[in-house]
């Protein structure tokens, strides 16, 4: 069973991956390359993921059959287990707990070679639907505190598999970057009556230098301390506090128009990077929703420019965000 | 001008580097190989580097010249600028301040391909000496809140340079991550009266499972909530708020014996990992040392593993500490 340990001077939540147990020969040799049609996540593969927990199958009802246009699935080598309790125990001056969650894979498209930049938007927007439908199932289990979405583009941003996909972590506990932001906006609210990252999205519209792109519903600007070159948010224009809560479907397929430019735009400017994005979502314990406002944060990795960034929290960027938006604003497509 | 920006939502500081500007071809194309002869940090090339700041010359007192067993030079590209008052500013409802601050580099050896494992143990001393002369200069200016050192060794780490060196940011804030520290020894403090880190080195040597190695003054261990496979935390073994004071440079010998001893572990075990080292110590602003401890903290960068980490603050490890600390232990030398 993993753990989930506490950092007792930080108090930062950290994963222990127990079964994994990465021996050092691991970090040392090359991974073998790939199997040719072989990968457990193309049709006519079903049989190699365990059983499908949604699917979108315009045809076939029929689970674990090829003809689905995306599937959600357990990951088979899962960072969190779904059975059991809750157990929270000390360590002497430690504290953990048994490593109970989910951790799932939306495999978004059954091409393999798909991409959010050549899938049509109403499948981009059928892959916001899926994480939508997944979040709403197991919000419904009460030992899940948080839900976190993410994508791992690229083996040099962390995917394993090249078929794209991206991955959904169900964890007891609120991660501490998230509650930051939610006591950073609470506190914003309490002062000022109006939630931190409306009045963002009202400055940066006045300002320009650092929005990219915008449609009816969402815009993409650079955040005015951006950690990393080329860092882009995605946010809704209006003040939305729940990702899952969308329930204008078209709302998701702006959003993808949006996400897909941007990738599009990185593509373009930067070569075909690794990225990661990050769905920040209000936790659905939190009493209301009026401080806190969801956004997508999209991170593609230079990693020429990683340095003792990683172990400090301290980051150094050298592409101001103004000049990164520009950038990715003048490029033509 | 560089520039420091504040996350308005986290309150973290951001160093933007305008001055250097990296445009994208800068991420996508390799850098030129290394001229032979040419490396700026070599003896003979001292006028390739800015003068020097500090330096052991056992031979001769001429500055800017060989004969030199180690020497401190401000960095060429500094992430920060020594120049000009501290200027705090608003920018709508961001906040920022000029880049005042000093960056300056270590060249730990006149050896071009020495390391911390194949140098002497005196002349590692030598290198936490250097560290100290400098933090203790750099204190005075009471522009400086925080001197941080840190190294990168090899290019996946971060190093842009062969040659062996460190490096020392003083800056114009304390870091998140430190403030962090900071808070969570105190309110341990308050609580127990007593220092986290001495519990924590306690509570090591009875479990054991996370020792890897200690000398009579300092101790490495793999911490309980590791963020990264292989982590080590080096500490004192008595309590030491600040690095800095050390004032019996017999105990940097006894650190470098360790830290050398962890980084030949390290090369065994991990094939010759690149890895960042930083010593985390005492803000020189806080009203007292009872609470916080200095520690070194290694991280062996072993990137296969890097994924959403990084944009979350989220960690999951796949090497529990104790199968580390078992390896590092059982290695022979």
């Amino acid at each position: 069973m993993p753990e989930l340990r506490k950092d007792p001077i930080t108090d930062r939540w950290v994963i222990i991956s127990t079964e994994r147990g990465k021996r050092p020969v691991f970090f040392i040799e090359e991974p073998p390359p790939p199997k040719v049609g072989m990968c457990p996540l193309c049709p006519g593969n079903e049989n190699m993921t365990p059983p499908e927990v949604y699917a979108i199958r315009p045809d076939s009802p029929k689970p674990n059959t090829p003809n689905w246009s995306l599937r959600v699935v357990p990951n088979k080598f899962p960072a969190l287990r779904i059975e059991g309790e809750l157990n929270k125990e000390g360590e002497g001056l430690y504290d953990k707990m048994n490593g109970v969650g989910a951790h799932e894979v939306v495999i978004e498209s059954p091409s393999h070679g798909a991409t959010f930049t050549t899938m049509t938007l109403p499948d981009v927007q059928q892959v916001f639907i899926a994480y939508r439908e997944r979040i709403l199932d197991l919000t419904k289990d009460t030992r899940f505190k948080y839900i976190m979405v993410f994508k791992n583009h690229g083996s040099i941003a962390g995917a394993s598999l090249d078929h794209s996909h991206s991955q959904l972590i169900a964890l007891p506990i609120v991660p501490k970057r998230v509650l930051e932001e939610i006591k950073g906006s609470f506190a914003y609210y309490r002062y000022k009556d109006r939630c931190i990252f409306c009045d963002i999205i009202a400055q940066e519209r006045d300002d320009k230098v650092r929005t990219i792109i915008e449609n009816d519903l969402f815009i993409a600007i650079s955040p005015y301390a951006s950690r990393f070159p080329f860092e882009v948010w995605v946010l809704p224009k209006n003040h939305e506090p729940y990702f899952e809560k969308h329930d204008r479907e078209d709302s998701y397929f702006g959003l993808g128009e949006i996400l897909s430019l941007i990738l599009k735009k990185y593509e373009k400017v930067l070569n075909y990077p690794p990225y990661n994005f990050i769905i920040h979502s209000t936790p659905h314990g939190e009493k209301d929703g009026e401080y806190y406002h969801w956004h997508i944060e999209i991170i593609p990795r230079l990693t020429k420019m990683a340095g003792f960034e990683w172990g400090t929290g301290f980051f150094i960027n050298p592409t101001p965000p103004e000049e990164a938006t520009a950038y990715l604003k003048e490029v033509s497509l």
